[in-house]
């Protein structure tokens, strides 16, 4: 339990209702069509919040690094996909998990890949589960639909390892602020991966899971026929990038950063704060969108946020706060030593500068720890 | 001890001998000029690397939280700068280092904050040792050279409290390429902390600190008369900024992130790598240098940088490696696998997101860890 009196800032607030509530409304858009919400834990990466996500607490999950699915299995979770192409330095430590009991499942778009996986798992005497990674919109990793590579590995895997499906992202999704271009991307992404599956199965190569996800589509899906899981990560906090989406809105926004003002340069228009890159993150997300709200949005302590005030300039441990240029909205007027809480840009990125969350419950102010690094 | 072999990526990699190089290169100018050197340990925050500093092991420090205050007092560091503006929430726990017999000193740039100060001291009973920031090139906090403010806050605290001097940051310096424009702004800095310092004895207000920094001028001062003490933290390592700003050349960088090739886009050009912004963070510090580097350089695992081959997008765990626009240099043949080294854009950003450093010495790889958060 934590004193607030004695808590110093920066420190990252959590407030759980909002959460819960973003919880259940994706959960319930995938109840309605349907499919199994496989969430990505690398935003909240906290035993704590994730517990929260499933109904008996141990739902299936996607993790970012190997250090989260260590962590997830010491809590009982056994599901879990490793959504980020496998390296062969990483598969002893896949083996160990699997040896445990857990199913992860690893990510592949190549035959080198493949063969390092078929080959660790011969070496190392445990199969591995293996995914193929499918790019929908050419942001990232994955093959192309049509790329022959795809059954080409498919079958290798099938043969001679574990071969169980397709995982896609929609990252293009992050550029939609239309809801007509979301609801396409959602569509394009599910038409893709039913497309892949259907060569798969059409060359005999089995294609249990059919995997795809961002929070935007996620949201945004009107209809997910031949999809058999959706993951997500942001959704459980949102952030001003989904805000500006219209994925969300402000308030639904679950973290926010409290810093204490240190300071003023009148003639500049500027409030110091002690939130500076360290407590915010280097996380410039909204900069490409239609309202750029600098390193993020300040509030006051009750949630409201102060008209066009952001966070324009960062150092180490310094937030420069000021008017949004061209807005003629007033600086407030806030002393030494008064708080404010500031909205993240992107939750994954603030989230991950900290320790942990602080949350006030019902009845007490308690610290969610997470588990960070690699 | 590490073994190399069950090293997963990415991790943060620290040469040691670069590091002791870039260490005494500093320390000797600072001989030279017969200044004290104060260290920023803000960009380590390693008792490992800090403790190299000094010949003694236990010389001066600025910090940039408590948390390393307290960490470094723990390992008996006594003479200590919190070179942040102080704010009211901090002083329990900056009262709580002064009874432990460390000296540690607050920074204002107000009266409030002053004041602040004084009543902590009188309710805590003991004394806080207070500078006063001074801004001299406009980029962050501090009070204007001619400010009458800065003789007002001296006197009430020479009166009332612990008068210790004034501190200034030349972070105007990181936008000054050539020579000459370091050498200005290391002369700039230095003449307004002498002038102010000359107001403040005018009016009876003795000020024995005169603490200047930043990691141009440091090394481009060419005389410090009047200055007590020099800080920079970022020369231990040095970066992609600095040898931007020609302060270092790219072989004196100390830190790398090892990661490893998870696949590729021939068809875009891609390498795509284990090291995404989680592990790079999202610094884009030489954005606005003549050479963007993106989110860093990519080196061959002995050093050597690959001809314009740099880390040009980021998702959390995934970075994806092409040849720099306009470049002509053809992309190296990386297998799925295989290890490189990223030089960082900033060393303080892309160290804090590492739980420590591993650190090749002579007989073996060891751990060295970091303190992190506040």
């Amino acid at each position: 339990m934590l004193n607030l009196a004695e808590l110093t800032t920066p420190y990252l607030l959590l407030d759980p209702v909002k959460m819960e509530r973003n919880i259940a409304r994706l959960q319930k858009h995938m109840d309605k069509l349907g499919v199994t919400l496989r969430p990505h834990v690398k935003t909240a990466k906290s035993i704590d919040v994730v517990r929260r996500l499933f109904a008996d607490g141990k739902g299936p999950i996607t993790v970012s690094t190997l250090k989260e699915a260590e962590y997830f299995a010491e809590h009982g979770f056994t599901d879990i996909t490793y959504a980020v192409g496998i390296s062969p330095d990483k598969l002893p430590r896949v083996v160990e998990l699997l040896r445990m009991g857990v199913t992860l499942r690893v990510l592949v778009d190549s035959m080198a890949q493949a063969q390092a996986v078929v080959k660790a798992a011969a070496q190392l005497g445990h199969k591995i589960p293996a995914l193929i990674e499918i790019d929908c919109d050419g942001e990232r990793a994955g093959l192309s639909k049509n790329d022959p590579k795809i059954v080409e590995i498919g079958r290798y895997l099938h043969e001679n390892g574990e071969f169980c499906g397709i995982l896609m992202h929609a990252g293009g999704s992050y550029h939609c602020p239309d809801k007509a271009a979301k609801e396409a991307a959602a569509e394009h992404e599910r038409a893709t991966a039913v497309a892949v599956r259907d060569q798969l199965v059409a060359a005999g190569v089995p294609c249990p899971i059919v995997s795809v996800g961002s929070t935007p589509t996620a949201h945004f899906a009107e209809d997910l026929t031949g999809v058999t899981e959706m993951r997500a990560g942001v959704y459980v906090f949102q952030d001003l990038v989904m805000a500006g989406l219209h994925v969300c809105e402000l308030q639904d926004i679950a973290i926010s950063v409290v810093a204490t003002v240190i300071g003023h340069r009148p003639e500049k228009g500027w409030i110091m704060t002690d939130a500076g890159w360290m407590a915010l993150s280097r996380d410039r997300g909204t900069a490409q969108q239609e309202v750029d709200q600098g390193y993020g949005l300040v509030c006051a302590m009750d949630g409201t946020p102060y008209q066009d005030l952001i966070v324009s300039s960062t150092s180490q441990e310094h937030g420069i706060v000021s008017v949004r240029k061209g807005s003629k909205a007033k600086l407030p007027k806030l002393e030494v030593g008064q708080q404010v809480r500031i909205l993240p840009n992107h939750a994954c990125a603030t989230a991950s500068q900290f320790e942990g969350y602080v949350v006030p419950t019902a009845d007490e102010l308690v610290f969610w720890p997470r588990i960070n690094y690699w």
